[in-house]
């Protein structure tokens, strides 16, 4: 078992290992547990016995349930249970989820406890770190929520177990980002035949890849700085979900984003990267992408929450674990689209 | 013009003059103003001038605007207008607009600057201060929402010149409430006849009972200790106001109230204070009472927030400006509901 301390004006832990769903403990006596109705039976049935919770609340699966309707039934949920000020909420399951269950603990009383099991690689690599909690909107991903760290964060591997081979490599786009932007060591061990359930490398790579984003998110809790690095790969990868109205999974997408990504670093006078890039989208496998014009993509990286007043940022690398922030030209963006659809076009990616 | 400092992990000040619609300025570029449909024109078109927003959104009148539905238009609106994450949105009206603009701020790309312009006496006497934001829930008043402290608050007097004399009334409960936990010398002010629209006790007597709260949040950001004295007189308030499905606007809801937790205080041998809760239902003239039972307004009560998994807490006073918290036993609760029931009947204020 890893234990990986997240620090910040409220630090709390996360734990990464096997078995974690029956021995987890909290404090608060009166609980919401909060699922997708997708999960195997078996991991809320456990979770329900280790925590006797007051209420559990199941929501539609993927990001189906990272909506305001969703929310608006949760909270009422936890209103009609009686949770009190005093009391928490458990959110177990993807990503989506626990983002969902997170938004909803910060603001039902205007913020009660919140702790995270996520159990798959995408959530426990990305989501259950950080605090970041919300919703989408019609308009874009993530353009509602709260800064809302959670208490605690069990990783239980076991859970991964069930995953589709396909979730699994999805997940590990978070995890070869943070290689990229920080761990180098990472980036050959994902590729590895170790990296996979029960694989002898699972583990360590995991805590490895959290710790990462634990080290970014102690130092700056709300993204002003060091923290946006984290974004590498992701203002084209929201343009993606956003073109294809989330027909490309978030992992994908972050895979097709990095690729992008590494060949504007090179634009800019950077390393090339895309030689890892490449070498992941053939290891993750994507979903393939469908047709998306530069046209219909600029608009959606303009309209990304991490575009200022000024223009679309992006986070690019002079070399492995050297991140930096800049705006890119539109003509070099435009450009390298062009080079990025004939390299996914090579890759057989293209549907 | 008086200036009070709000002080906090976050501070800002509350300017109380007249004139201030047109002279305020902020630093953001890209400004969202929200304000209900029902304020005067003049005073919309008076802040646009000042602040040339990049969208103006008008929300429902009243506590109608305090829903998850219309939060959920809002923040759809700012992401349609593109508003970024340094961008502000600026809430103008009463309470209920300006709960639910801050709430907007809060969620909307999970956080952006929040600034309020409230034209109600309890607007700007307990809304602007605070932080508190939030919508209500078919289950209870106020049951989302989050801390979130305006960048500033700008009370302009002139705006209560256009309110009904029973809505000014209204608001002047929040005013009452800080005299009887902190500040006599407002409670021979409120009950003056110069406290008034244009009276000579007006700006002085507000800037006053603002400055209650504004001492009393510095001390105490998230509610967990001193705080709790603000809510005197809220518990059997926003009871009623849940049992009369709002019928009962929330100042005069406050007037009951507080006469409630007088009654309550001198039942558990703290002074007679009674008199001053008296005299304050005969100045204010609330709304007459509909019946509503003792067990009704328990069930509320008891779901109230400032319940925590042990029972009811109230907020009672040993004197003028002693406060305390505590826990009722039920057979107090009910008694004193007969005899304020009573009081309010020989008051003529039962329907």
């Amino acid at each position: 078992m890893r234990r990986i301390e997240v620090g910040g004006a409220q630090s709390y832990a996360v734990e990464v290992g096997a078995g974690l769903l029956d021995t987890l403990r909290v404090p608060e006596r009166h609980v919401a547990l909060i699922h997708p109705t997708d999960l195997p039976a078996g991991f809320v049935t456990r979770v329900q016995k280790a925590l006797q919770p007051a209420v559990t609340i199941p929501v539609p699966a993927r990001d189906d349930c990272k909506t305001l309707e969703v929310l608006s039934g949760v909270l009422s949920r936890l209103a009609g249970a009686n949770i009190p000020r005093d009391g928490a909420v458990v959110g177990l399951g993807g990503g989506a989820a626990t983002d969902l269950a997170g938004f909803a603990a910060a603001s039902y009383l205007r913020g009660v406890a919140f702790y995270t099991l996520p159990t798959t690689l995408l959530g426990m690599v990305d989501a259950a770190v950080g605090g970041k909690t919300g919703v989408n909107l019609p308009e874009g991903k993530n353009l509602v929520g709260a800064f809302w760290p959670p208490r605690a964060v069990w990783c239980d591997t076991d859970t991964l177990g069930t995953l589709p081979g396909a979730v699994f490599r999805e997940g590990a786009a978070e995890a070869f980002k943070h290689g990229l932007i920080s761990d180098p060591t990472l980036l050959d061990r994902v590729l590895s035949p170790d990296f996979r359930p029960g694989g002898a490398l699972l583990e360590g790579t995991l805590a490895d890849a959290i710790d990462v984003k634990a080290g970014v998110v102690t130092r700056d809790l709300t993204e002003r700085g060091e923290r946006a690095f984290l974004n590498f790969g992701h203002t084209l990868a929201h343009a993606l979900e956003a073109v294809t109205h989330h027909g490309v999974p978030h992992g994908d997408a972050v895979g097709y984003g990095m690729h992008y990504a590494a060949r504007l670093s090179r634009a800019l006078g950077g390393a090339d990267l895309t030689g890892h890039t490449r070498a992941f989208l053939t290891w993750q496998q994507p979903a393939p992408l469908p047709p998306v014009s530069f046209e219909d993509a600029l608009t959606f990286m303009a309209r990304d929450k991490k575009a200022d007043a000024d223009g679309v940022r992006f986070v690019l690398l002079r070399d492995l674990a050297q991140p930096y922030l800049t705006r890119v030209p539109e003509d070099v963006l435009r450009e390298e689209f062009s080079g990025w659809q004939q390299d996914l076009h090579d890759l057989n990616l293209l549907t």
